[in-house]
């Protein structure tokens, strides 16, 4: 396994509920944030260009949230690729704050055309994800 | 398995991206008001009531996406209680629009008390849940 | 000035803050709710058909928060057309919680074609807003 | 007027609708996002402090949306504080894509106390804002 794609997030005052811990939806929308930055950063493909007439919808994710975390922790979110399909993509992310677990994701995306069908990943793609990923 | 609790939400502008589908994070968000009504209207027992020295954090969801929903659709969620602990409370939802299952979720939420530790259910919610749950 | 149309809006968990109360950007998601009911149900012209191939954005929107809300409040956002326009829509929302106000809104949104111009209202559409607005 | 607090923010897709720009609920968070970098970097007063027994509401805010913005755009909010209150502060907000004005808010907050009451500024914090305001 290579090295993991680091996305670092402060919690913000828009994270966090009542108890002044972070709302668990709002962990899947730095979760989204985090591959969004991936795909931009590692692959060279963000977002704003792929999903023109394509998309990666999410197709399952199962999380864990080992401990709460509140306003102002500085998390890290550590992405590995894990499985490349023909048109999906699996990958794992491990979130930290100092070295205290706070959650963990694992989660299957799959590349679609712009009819919503799985599509191959364009080569280039498979390359940069095989690279990163194996 | 007793009857399920139904809570009906139609898919609205601010649940949806730019492909004009959910936005995967705001399910969470409905995932959270169906529990919140269940609560409310099951238990008798309502997150504003429960809150003030209480919680009942999320610890895990596995979550899969059969097909994506689309502004306007009307979605169905069919909460079932699955397991009742000392302190945890399992359930399962499965969301549909029309006949067609569009996603379903596994959950595992704590009850623990205003230090955040678990925390046994009362026992009469503890009898609600097993009403509604067995 | 006719009768208001009035959309309520209980406080849930996933509108507050770590504070308890309704964190603000929350207040113009409830805003953008009650838009999308009034062009469903007062107009006949639902956000899912309407911004199939046009647009309503919101060109400005000034708002005075009263006294904040807390999880649990009953909100009624009551909106008032004020002024219709040849492409635009001027409105204003006053949400109380019983007799106590809360926040009041006055918004300006334009009608739109598909490249984001500004275009004239369908004339059943002007005439149902003259009908609800005068 | 002093120089302006600029804060950096891409639009991302969870920052989008349907029709591929910002939703304008999310403006305000990233609004939100603004005023809290400005009390962690100007003021040295992050929020997650400040919260702990106080806080500072939002009272009322007027928006301008210029022209919309798409997925992938990078904008710039500059902050200006316009009006120091005994326990309230003005500011304003221009948001700019390059050169192109995008929205411009002008903002009123209001320090509290745990009990929701108008404090007065502690006088570190009126002293820096005086400094970045004046």
């Amino acid at each position: 396994m290579g090295p993991a794609f680091v996305f670092e997030q402060k919690v913000l005052f828009r994270h966090c509920d009542p108890a002044g811990i972070v709302f668990f939806p709002r962990y899947f929308e730095m979760i989204n944030d985090c591959v969004e930055h991936f795909f931009d950063e590692v692959l060279g493909w963000p977002f704003e260009e792929l999903l023109l007439d394509q998309g990666v919808p999410t197709a399952e994710i199962k999380t864990r949230f080992a401990a709460p975390s509140r306003h102002g922790d500085r998390l890290s979110l550590a992405m590995h690729v894990t499985r490349i399909g023909r048109s999906s993509l699996g990958y794992r992310i491990e979130a930290t704050c100092g070295t205290e677990r706070r959650f963990e994701a694992e989660t299957v995306l799959v590349h679609v055309d712009g009819q919503g069908k799985p599509a191959s990943w364009p080569d280039a793609i498979r390359l940069k994800l095989k690279e990163d990923g194996s």
